[in-house]
Order: structure tokens, then C-alpha cells, then sequence
């Protein structure tokens, strides 16, 4: 079944779009290497929860050779691919290693971006691994334990003023969890600061908050924010990031915690694909997922720009998902010497919460908000999650923050080596 | 009742026997301040389980403002103190903030400690807080991964030699545990490299493992590992380690992930009370517990050095625990005038677990090992943890890992910034 005579099938990325092409070849006459940098699953839509100490690591990441432990053609490797080669077909690793792929699946995702202003990174840090889920779990609730220590009125102040920059789904999310931190779990475990006089901006210099959905559900998201204590500035562009805090046009804003939800630039690795790229490094790929002129190569994922009825793929997890697993769909047809209908993404709908009871979703025809859009989030996100024993203690764990206000994962690990922590 | 005018009490430490400090002072007249340089009290008896990734770290740890949000007379500061002042009865922190107390209560425990081989510290991390844990979760979890991306025999073969330095309970969990990790967790999940080829050394310079528990149980729990797999060496000091592996004598062992479990020093805290400690660098404290010559300092748990009936009280979680709720006694009958009778350590026994349904344990008159050993120490760890929502998730977890043998928390992060992956 997967002899060395079985064409190799090289996939770069365990993300949702790798591990879907992974998982597709499972009864194929190939043999898959999946190589990550990390050596687990992310389940990316509850990172920010990580972020703001309402899960745990485990409860959302799982051991991609875990994951793959019954598929026999399946190899897993750790590892970070530096250079393609795509005239011998072979790809070096970081560790040494050095493959050669008849096939090769490019599914390594974005990285949050900063327009040009990367020197705001190390006060603005964004949301993409577990390990910036943890530097920001970190700075907020290390900014409440620096406020509980600071006397003076104004640098007290700035300690709990907390900026989240973009009004994207991390961004929403971000924030009202923030303010239901402050507002609610925090409360009475301070002696001289008050939780529930921090302010929670969410910045976002487009007209509205969660751009992508429908106006009306913007509005309601908008107002929902503002409800549970957040305060929402549409329409103003962030000039300056620093230790201190932001600059929005003339305005400075003290505030010594700004998380970065703005903007995602695809993975570096597309460069090394030798191809055009959009403006964002996507590489613009063939209604197979192929790169022009390499049929061998796929690009799904963040990293693929792909047109459709006039309007781009977006970057979401159904879209990457049914990417990997066409572009398995691709290869297997090749094999059997098929042929294959063009890629179509199938729209299955927008969702964000926002908060406690609070979530917008666009169903298309049908559009939710409040209570029933969260309740409608929670369950499809239970739903999704790998492993029956994830979706139990993510269960348990929900419920228990439900009816105390309590989030568990409190726990301020890494202090001693914090990279970029201003100095008070 | 916590007005301004009550003495201040001063607790360094929210270990177990600061946090029992705090809570015994809950209804007496006095102002309590806890500081410690993390914001969680932790149960170091299960810090293995993070280590090799059976729990996640907020099921064994809990924000210390939240234990105690309910005792009103209680402040909690995160911040390190480096220097003591005697004289004008005040202390100072990293954070720039000073306070002055009317009593002192010392409960900065221990770190483990290299013998004057400081040098030994980048290859062989030991294991005291849960940065420590996440450091070595990842060495082990990454040994494995290392292999399975090697072709050379000899440099594979490296990668699974696991040695683990001193025979104590710590040691003898992490072998027990690396054992079962190695035949039954990896097992089916690697194409190239094989677990079970994993050699899981547990190397002891004293005669016996658990060298504080009775022969008996000692050589029970030696057979215990052997069993797991575990090859244990009593007898043999380490005279080298470094990233290739250790010398015991003349022989070398190749062993890429070396783990250190052999020895501890008193905090740094107790050079600064300027008075005499012992080679270990703790305390000897009086029988009231406080400090020769200073009646309102007061040092508890494992800082404190204290002979009982001709044997040193020992550094566990029950001697911690009940040294603080004595030195909150003393402070209470001072202020009432009262006198209190001398600090006796009521020995509750001893356990050590060793793997899946292997333990020890000594209970003075009754000695317990293998199965019902097991037993006994999963219910007294489930009981004793903080909160009902850490023991019902620790519960469901160890049920899990139980009939899957699975291990949930196997997510490797901090990658990037490793401090000292030796080079490969």
C-alpha cells in the first residue's frame, strides 16, 4: 500500500489545509510527508481563548502524528522547509533533512503583518500560534498585576487601558473577551486597582467592525461591543505604536497592552515558489490549485489568491479545508489518469462572537445575532474540534466559566524571558 | 477589621507554606501581604505530570488573587524581593515598590541545584516551576521528533537515550513516566524511528532509590521501574554532562535529553536575613520558627532547616503547609498576648508514585506498594488539589490517559527561543 515505487506526496503545513490533503490521501497508492514547524494541529478559531485564559493549550492543539497515527502511508516530520527546488523537486528542511516530492502541497498559511511597520511588533504582538496566544495571555494579565503594584494615578491608568488594533473576527473577539475580563472575572480580586475601570479600545481604520459580513450585522456587532464595555473607533487609522501606547491621528492614547489583529501577509515560503505574488505574497494559483506552469505544485490555504465570481476565497478554515482536500482530489485523479471540475469554494457562512451571549452569524439567508448567534457559534465550534476527549473538557471547561466568570487558564508562565516588555 | 491601624503582615511566598500563612491569618487583626514572583500558587506534587505532558498547567495551578478574592484582609502583589532590611523592617522589590512590615514570614522555598556544576544546568534542566515544566515537555517531545527525522543509527539512537539525574520522588516519576511514554503513548506514531528502542536511565550516586523511604519499599520501588523498563543505576555519581550525554566513572553515555533531579538549594532569599544558614543554604530557625534574634521574622517550608527528635524535618508539601499555619499561630497569640506552645511536625507519610499502578508508599505502620499504592496516591493528589473544577478536570484526564494511555498535553511551544537546544 505505500511502497517506495508509490509516487510521494510532500505536504508543507498542518494546518487545515495540510492535514484536510493529508487525510484525503489516506486510501491512495502515495506515500505523504507532512512537515510542520510546530509538531501539532492548531484549531486556529479558539486561539484568541488561549489568548484570554479561557483554555488551555491541549484543548485546542493535538499532535499532528497523533492525529495521523492510523494512516500508514502518512510520515510526519518537524521541521521548517527553507528552499524549493522545483526543477529537481526537492525541498530542504532547517534540521537537515532533504526531500524530494513527485507531488508537492504548499498549505504553510499567513502570518500577521504590520504594513511596513515591523518595529511595532514587539509592542503590538498579533494572534497566530500558540506561542503569541501565550505572550499575550502573558501582557494582559500581567498589565492588571502591574496596575494592583503601581501608586501613581496616571501610570496606574495606563497599565489598564488595553488597544486592540483591527476590527477582524480576532479583533472583536479580542476585545470583548478584554472587557468581560475586567468587567467580570477580575472583579473583587483587587485591592487598589479596579478591574472595571479599564478601558478597552478597538481600533479599526476601515468604516465598521467585522468588515466581511453584511452592514447590518457590523452594526450589530458594534453594538454589542459597546454593551459589553468595549469602546469602538471606526474610521481612524493607527499612526504610532510604542511602549507608551498608540497614536490615532493627533491623539495619544496611554496604554501599555496593544494587541495587533490587522493584517495577515501569507507565509515567506511562497517566494521560494518562484511565481508571481499578489500584494499580500499569495501566490495566484490555477482553477486546479496548481502554480502556473508546475502542475506538481499545489498552493492551498492562506497562501493561495483564488477569484471566484469576482470576489476572493477568503481566508477561513471551511476555504483552506476544502482547498487541501481538492487539491488530494487532484492527485488522485491524475493517478488514475482522470480529470477533475475546476475548484469551487462553497460559501457555509460567516460567524464571530463577540462575547458573553453575544455572536453575530450570516447564513446566508438567514441572519443571527445575540444570544441565538452564540449558542449557534458555540455548538458548530464544539462540533469542529478534534478528539472526543477535547470536546468534553472544552465542554466542561465552558460551562464552568459560564456560571462562574471564571476563566481557568490564569496562569502567567515565561515572565523571566519576556522578549519585548516595556519597561516601567 | 483590615483597617490601617492593624500590624502588617508580610508574606514572601505563595507556596504551600505561605499560602496556608495567608489563610490562617484570614480572621485574625492584621493587614496581610503576599508576594511572589509568579501569580500562581502551584501544586509542585504533580508538576511531573506537565513535564511530561499528562496535565496542562491550569489544571495544577491557580491564580493566588483568586484563592484568596474572599479574604479581605489580604493583598497579593506579583514582584520579586531582593533585599531585607532588618533594621527599618522594610523589603524591597523588582518592581520599584517597598513595604514596610510589623512581621515577616519567609516562605521562598527551593531551586534545584548543581553540586558547583552550574555549567550542568543548560543540558540537564531540573524541574521546581512551570517554565521548568515547559522547558522540559518540550526537550522530551522534540527528542523523539529529532529522531524520527534522523538517518544516522548512532545519532538516532541518541536522541531516545533519556537519563535522569537522582533518585528522589522526582526522579523516580519523570523515569517511570518517560518509560510509559516511550512503549505505550509513541507507540504506532512513528515511521522511522521506534519508541520502544527508547533507553530511559535513572542514575542515583546513593545506594538506593527513594533513599528517604524504608529498604523495603526502596527495592519494591526499584523493581517497580525495572519493570516500566526503566534501567536503574544506584551507586554511580555523574562526573560529567554536557550536550552529548554523561560520564558515570569512565563510561560515557550518549543521552541527548538529560534531566536533573538531584539535588536542591534554599532560596537566594535567606542570605539576605544576615543570619547563619546551613550547607544547603537554609535557615535554622527556632522552635517558634522565627529567626535567631528577630522574633517578628519568621521563615517556614523549605527554606527553614529545624532537627526533630534528632532528624531534620523534611521538605515536603505536609512540613510546608504546617510550618505556615504555626507561624500564623505565633503571630496571633503574640498580638493576644498569648504564648504558643514549640512547632512540631506531625509526620503524615510518605508516597511516591512510579508509573501506571506503581507506587509506594509509607504510612508508618503500614506499608502499601504497586496497585493500591497507586490507588491511595491518585485519590490523596485528586483530594488535595485546589478546587472543584481542577480535580473533576484532573479526574477526567487521568481516566482518559488511563484507558487510552494517551497523553493530552503533547503540544511542544517556545520553539523559537529555545535557550539551550544543544546543536545538532
Amino acid at each position: 500500500m505505500h511502497s517506495e515505487q508509490h509516487p510521494h506526496v510532500v505536504i508543507v503545513g498542518g494546518g487545515f489545509g495540510g492535514l484536510w490533503a493529508a487525510r484525503a490521501l489516506a486510501r491512495s497508492p502515495v506515500r505523504v510527508t507532512l512537515i510542520d514547524r510546530v509538531n501539532h494541529h492548531l484549531f486556529q478559531p479558539l486561539l484568541y481563548q488561549v489568548a484570554t485564559a479561557g483554555l488551555s493549550m491541549p484543548d485546542i492543539a493535538a499532535p499532528l502524528r497523533h492525529i495521523l497515527r492510523r494512516q500508514n502511508n502518512a510520515t510526519v516530520l518537524l521541521g521548517e522547509v527553507t528552499t524549493i527546488d522545483r526543477n529537481s523537486r526537492r525541498l530542504h528542511c532547517t534540521n537537515g533533512n532533504e526531500l524530494s516530492y513527485d507531488y508537492l502541497i504548499v498549505a504553510s498559511g499567513a502570518r500577521h503583518a504590520y504594513f511596513g511597520h515591523d518595529d511595532w511588533a514587539a509592542h503590538a504582538p498579533g494572534l497566530k500560534t500558540l506561542d503569541d496566544a501565550l505572550l499575550i495571555r502573558r501582557r494582559v494579565l500581567t498589565a492588571f498585576e502591574r496596575a494592583e503594584a503601581e501608586t501613581d494615578p496616571e501610570r496606574r491608568a495606563a497599565w489598564l487601558n488595553f488597544a486592540v488594533i483591527g476590527a477582524g473576527p480576532t479583533g472583536v473577539e479580542l476585545a470583548g473577551t478584554l472587557a468581560e475580563i475586567a468587567r467580570h472575572t477580575l472583579r473583587r480580586e483587587f485591592r487598589r486597582a479596579d478591574p472595571a475601570a479599564a478601558r478597552v479600545l478597538l481600533v479599526e481604520a476601515g468604516p465598521r467592525v467585522l468588515p466581511a459580513l453584511p452592514e447590518s450585522l457590523s452594526a450589530k456587532a458594534a453594538a454589542q461591543l459597546q454593551h459589553l464595555g468595549v469602546e469602538v473607533h471606526t474610521g481612524r487609522a493607527v499612526s504610532a505604536v510604542d511602549s507608551s501606547g498608540i497614536t490615532l491621528g493627533e491623539e495619544h492614547i496611554a496604554a501599555r497592552t496593544v494587541l495587533w489583529a490587522a493584517g495577515v501577509a501569507a507565509s515567506p515560503l511562497g517566494r521560494c515558489l518562484d511565481v508571481p505574488l499578489d500584494k499580500a505574497g499569495r501566490v495566484a494559483v490555477e482553477d486546479d490549485l496548481s502554480v502556473p506552469g508546475h502542475p506538481e505544485i499545489f498552493v492551498v490555504g492562506d497562501l493561495a489568491s483564488r477569484m471566484q465570481d469576482g470576489k476572493p476565497v477568503p481566508g477561513v478554515a471551511p476555504a483552506a479545508k476544502q482547498m487541501g482536500t481538492h487539491a488530494a482530489k487532484v492527485i488522485r485523479a491524475r493517478l488514475a489518469g482522470a480529470t477533475t471540475k475546476p475548484f469551487r469554494y462553497v460559501d457555509v457562512g460567516s460567524l464571530a462572537t463577540i462575547g458573553r451571549m453575544a455572536a453575530v452569524a450570516d447564513l446566508g439567508r438567514v441572519r443571527l445575532s445575540g444570544m441565538i448567534a452564540w449558542w449557534f457559534w458555540l455548538l458548530i465550534h464544539i462540533l469542529f474540534l478534534i478528539g472526543f476527549r477535547s470536546r468534553l473538557i472544552v465542554l466542561i471547561n465552558w460551562s464552568w466559566s459560564y456560571w462562574t466568570y471564571q476563566r481557568h487558564a490564569r496562569i502567567i508562565v515565561g515572565t523571566t524571558r519576556d522578549d519585548a516588555e516595556p519597561a516601567s
